[in-house]
C-alpha cells in the first residue's frame, strides 16, 4: 500500500498510476484528495501484493524515484499489508474501551496483534490476561511520573508498535513521548472537541446543558487535546440525563470512535497534514 | 396547558392531578422531571380544553392557589392552546432558515401566525411578501445601531409575539432587548456550542479539522451565544469539504434545529431553569 | 417501581399519585402516555424505596386495589428495584454481542447478574468463564433440536431470569418457549425490521443497495422477527462496503441496540401493548 | 467531467490519467471504485475546464477512443460542467419538498435552472410563480390518466431536463415514461425502503411500531419503489408519535434526502450499475 502527499500539479495521478501499471500492479482501492486551501495533493493506493513482479522492498525503492520526480517536498510511505499490525494499549481504571478493543480482536473483527496492555492501575490485568495478552502494571506515584513514563516508554518501544492507543489513559504524555510517538499515538477524548478540553468533560457538558455529548479520537501532540482529529461522533442526551447517565451514554460513542480511528490508522487511511487529517 | 416548577417534595403530582381530576380535566399529555442536582421538580400538563367546567381565566385563577399551596418559590404558566401563537422573525441576508420556516407555515405543518419579518437587508422582502406576510426593512448603519434596534423593538413589540426568532440575524441584540424578550427570543447559532462561539464558526470548524459540524438553538441572553440551549444537532463532514461545503451542509442542520426549537417553545415544552432547559 | 396500563379515563393520575402521596411515596421518576389509537393509558412510577411506610409485598397488595378500582382490564406490575436482575444469555458462534454485554457488566455499567451463558457452539466458553460466569454447551444436532431446546429451557428456567437474551443465537425458538418466555425473551436481529426478515439480512441489504444498515431489538414471539420492537438503530454504508464491511459496521449497531433494549427491559421501562411497545 | 465504467483490469487509471495529463488536464476531483462482486470498475474525474487545450466536444471525441481501447463494454459520459442543469419538478398537493427545493434555489445553494413545476393539483401554483417559475396544472381524472401523462411528458420533454424530480408526486409513472426518463427521474419515497413499499408508508410504520422512520431517494423504474437507491436517511420516533407526528418528522428527512440525491445526480456523482448505485 502506498500513501503519498505533495503540492498539487498536473500529471501526478498519471505518473503514479503509470508506474503501477508498468509494474503490473492491480489497484484494489485508490483515493485522491486535493486540498484547495493548502494546494496539497494526497493519495492512497492499495495494490494487490501478488500482482507486482517484485517485493515490497523493491517497490519502496522504485517508488522513491517516482516520489522524488514529482516533488522534493513529497512525503510518502509504502506499507506491507501482509505485515500484521502491532498495537500497545495504555489504560487506567476505566475498562470500557479496553473491553471493546479486546472483544473486537477476539471476535476476529480487528485483526491486529495486541502486544501488551499497560495500566497505571492493576484492575484491568485479569481480563487482559484472559485474552492471552501480557499486562504490565506501572504505578504513577505523584512524585515519580517521569520514571513511570520512562518505564512505560521502554515497555512500549520494544514492540515497535504501529499504534500506541491511549484507551482512557488518564495521564498526560510528556512532550518527548508525544514527539517519539508522533503520528502513532491515538487518544480518545470524551468530548466533542474543541468543546470541553481537559478534565471532567461530561461534568462540563452537563453544566452547560448541551443536548448531545461526543467523543473525539485524535493523534496525541504536546498541546493537550489539540492534536489532529481522526474521528468524532455524538449521542443525544436530554434534561433527564445526570452526569452518570452522560458518562454511560458517552462510553458507547467513545468505544466506536476509538475503534474506528484505530482501524483507519492501522489501514494507513489517515494522512496528517498540519493539524488536520485526510481520512481515506 | 399548565407548566409548573418548584422545589421537589412529596405530593406535588397528587395535588396537581387531584386538582385537575376534581375539575373534570382530561389530561392528554403529561410530563414530569425531577432534577437531582438542583432538587427542582418540573411538569407540563396538557388538558383537553372542553373537559373543564370553566374557562382558561378561571383555570389560571384556581391554579394560582394550587401553585401557592405547593411552594412560595413555584413558577408556573397557564396557556390557552386555542390561542394561535404569534411570531416575529428577524433576518439578515441569508435566507435558508426563513425559507424553511415560511415553507413549514405554508405547508400547514407549523400552525403559527407569522406577524412580520424584519430584515436589516431588503433582500428577503419579496419572498416574505409572496407568503402574504409583511416585511420591514430596517437598515443597521454602523453609527445608528441603537436607533435601528429601537425601531426593531417597536415593530416587534406591537405584536406581543410568543416568539422572536433570530433566523440568522447577524446583529448582536443589546442587553435591554435580551432582557425585554427574555425567554421568548430564540437564536440559531451555526455551530455545536460551546464550540466556535462568535463570528464565522464554519471557518473555525474547518480550521480545527472537526469531523462533524453542528447547530444550536438557544434562548438569547446578554452573554453572547451562552444562553440556555433548546436543541442541537450535527452533520458529518470530511476532509473533502471546503468551508463552502460546510456552510451548505450546516444549513440543513440549522433549519431543522431552529424549527424544532421553535415548535417546542411555542408548545410550551421548554422550561428554563438557570442556564439550562427542560424540554418535555 | 410500578408499571400500569388500562383504558384511559379521567382521574387515573390523581388516583395513583394520591395513593402514593398518602403512603409517603417519593416519586423519583414518573412517565405517562396515552395512546389515542387504542385509547389506552400507560404509566411508570419510580418510588424511592425507603420513602414508603411498608415493604414491596404490602405495596403490591395495596396497589392491587388501586388498579382494580381504576379498571377491570388494567395490567400492572410492582417491581422491587433492590432485587438484582437475573439474565441468561444464549449465543452461537458470533461473539460481538456477548463480548459487549460482558464488558458492560465487568465495567459496572450494566449492574445485572448474568447467571449463565448457553451456546450451541463451545467457542465462547473461555471468555465467558474468564468473566466468572458459567457456560453451558448445548449442541443442536439437526435431528435433535427438540431435545436441545428442552435442555436449554431447563438450564434457563432454573434461574427464573428477568431476561433471556438471544445475543445472535442462530436457532429459531419453538412456539412453546416463545410462550413460556413471553415478554422476557429479547432478540437482536441484524436488520432494520421489517426489512430483511430471516436469514442473511446483510446479504439482502447489500443486494438491494441500501445506504444504511440497521439492527432491531425485539421481544421474541412465535412469528419470526415480528415481535414488538424495543429499539432500533442504523449506520451508514456506501457502495464501497462489501457484505463483510456491512457485517462489521452493523455489529456496532447490534451491540448498542441490544444493550439499550436490555437495559430498558430490566428497568421495566418497556410496556408491551398488542404488538407495540411503550418505552419510558 | 468524465464518468466511466467498465470491467476491471490493470492499467485503467493509468490510461485515463495519462490521457488527461497529455491533454494538460488539471484533475480537481477524482474518485475510483472497484466492485469485487461484479468485477466492474467505476471512476469520476472532474477536470478544470480551462486546463484543457480543447473544448468539451473535442474531449468527448478523444475520450471515446480511450474508452473503446479499454473495453468494448465500457459506458461513459463527458459532461460540460459549465452548462447549467435543467430540472422539472412534478408535485401533487404536499408542498414540503417543493418549498425546500425552491428555497435552496432561491438561497443560491442549489444552482440549477428549474424550468417548470407541474402539478396534478393547482395548490402549489402560487408559491411556484412567486419564485418566478412557470407552473402547469395537469389534472389527473381517474378515466384520463394516460392523456394526463402524455401531457406531462410533453411539458417535461420540451426542456430536455437533466432531472425529472417527483417531489411527492402521487401518481405512478407508466412504464413508457420510466423507460424514457431512465436514469433521470428521481423519486422521494417516504419510507426506509425496502420497508413499507407503496401507499401510506407512515401508517404502515406506525402500525409496526418501528423506532425510526426514513426516506429514500431512488431512480424511478417500472417496478414500484424498487429502483436503484441514491440516498436514504432516518429520524427517530417513539411511542408518543402519532401517524401525524411521524408524517411531520419524516418530512424533514424527505426534504434533505431528496435534495442530497438531486444534487449528487446533477453533479454526475451517481453511477447506476444493475439495480445499485455508486455515489462518488
Amino acid at each position: 500500500m502506498i500513501t503519498f502527499a505533495c503540492p498539487d500539479r498536473t500529471g501526478i495521478v498519471a505518473r503514479i498510476a503509470g508506474f503501477l501499471a508498468e509494474s503490473g500492479g492491480w489497484i484494489v482501492e485508490a483515493s485522491y484528495h486535493t486540498d484547495p486551501d493548502t494546494g496539497w495533493f494526497f493519495t492512497r493506493q492499495v495494490v494487490r501484493a501478488n500482482s507486482l513482479a517484485f517485493d515490497v522492498e523493491e517497490l519502496r525503492s522504485r517508488f522513491a524515484e517516482v516520489a522524488a520526480s514529482l516533488s522534493s517536498e513529497s512525503t510518502w510511505k509504502v506499507d506491507d499489508t501482509d505485515e500484521r499490525r502491532r498495537v500497545v494499549i495504555l489504560v487506567s481504571k476505566e475498562g470500557h474501551c479496553l473491553y471493546d478493543l479486546l472483544g473486537r480482536v477476539a471476535a476476529g473483527e480487528l485483526d491486529v496483534d495486541v502486544r501488551a496492555v499497560i495500566g497505571n492501575h492493576a484492575s484491568l490485568g485479569d481480563i487482559t490476561r484472559a485474552h492471552g495478552i501480557p499486562f504490565h502494571h506501572v504505578p504513577f506515584p505523584a512524585d515519580g511520573k517521569a520514571e513511570a513514563f520512562a518505564h512505560v516508554a521502554k515497555l512500549v518501544d520494544e514492540h515497535e508498535p504501529h499504534a500506541v492507543v491511549l484507551a482512557r489513559f488518564m495521564q498526560v504524555l510528556p512532550a518527548e513521548l508525544c514527539e517519539a510517538w508522533a503520528g502513532r499515538a491515538l487518544n480518545i477524548h470524551h468530548s466533542f472537541l474543541p468543546s470541553f478540553i481537559g478534565a471532567k468533560p461530561y461534568h462540563q457538558a452537563h453544566k452547560r446543558g448541551v443536548k448531545l455529548v461526543g467523543a473525539t479520537c485524535h493523534y496525541v501532540t504536546a498541546d493537550l487535546d489539540a492534536g489532529p482529529i481522526v474521528e468524532q461522533d455524538v449521542i443525544r442526551v436530554d434534561h433527564g440525563d445526570s452526569v452518570v447517565d452522560m458518562v454511560r451514554k458517552g462510553r458507547d460513542i467513545e468505544k466506536v470512535t476509538l475503534a474506528r480511528g484505530l482501524r483507519w490508522h492501522l489501514e494507513s487511511r489517515v494522512l496528517v497534514h498540519g493539524n488536520k487529517t485526510v481520512v481515506f
